[in-house]
């Protein structure tokens, strides 16, 4: 079900923290956001409304799971998500934690930049993420 | 319920073409973009995943359902569905149909516009909006 010439088809798309048949999530390497996840449906499919009712409750209900998690760990201020794919379309969600500090708050993440973040700030974060990966992964893995 | 200062609490925030008890649906006026919808949740609620599970599939079902409108009205490119709320922290979806030649295609909608749109396409688009949004508000209805 591969199609030629998607990223999203031909590679991970990121470093994958959970690897799974219908869907995989993966940390992106955006500059500026701690962090960012994507959801990325297995299939090759355009929009998410493409996805059967079921379907689209289980990619919600994982799409939540995550973002739960992201406030557990990290108590960002706020969770941004969204499916665009202008660019790559093929469904994927992205799953970011927000922070007053960010590079682009509160603006969208793709927004312009508003500063650059401190490193103390980054490095902060990024000492959770192994713990927050780890329960991501194993929720996701207990999801039906 | 109303949160003071919220301004989705203290008014409707676009012009309303669904009026629910649970959300309701706005046409927003963004430049550049013909056809951009927000379902905004009634009670204020800051996170997607404040919700409870049954009412999170609530919500995305009527979600899906506008996004499948505006594909079957407007044949759009693509649509891009996001929560983000860093400046207004009152659950809201925003569902915007993409074409090639809006003002940021294929940027997201908050990234920077690429170019001024061209006023017979968004009138194209615009005369078919008064069918889309009866579709809509009709569909909404019918939801359980």
């Amino acid at each position: 079900m591969e199609t030629p010439g998607c990223p999203l088809c031909e590679g991970p798309g990121g470093t994958v923290i959970f690897p799974g048949a219908r869907f995989r999530v993966i940390r992106a390497a955006e500059a500026g956001f701690p962090a960012f996840y994507r959801l990325v449906w297995g299939a090759h499919v355009r929009e998410f409304s493409d996805l059967e009712p079921q379907e689209r409750h289980r990619c919600i209900d994982a799409v939540a799971c995550i973002e739960e998690a992201l406030r557990r760990h990290l108590a960002p201020v706020k969770v941004n998500l969204a499916t665009l794919g202008n660019a790559v379309p093929h469904l994927h969600w992205h799953i970011v934690a927000r922070f007053e500090w960010d590079s682009h708050f509160p603006g969208a993440p793709w927004a312009t930049a508003q500063r650059q973040v401190a490193p103390e700030a980054q490095a902060r974060v990024e000492a959770l993420l192994p713990a927050l990966e780890a329960d991501i992964a194993a929720r996701l893995a207990a999801l039906p």
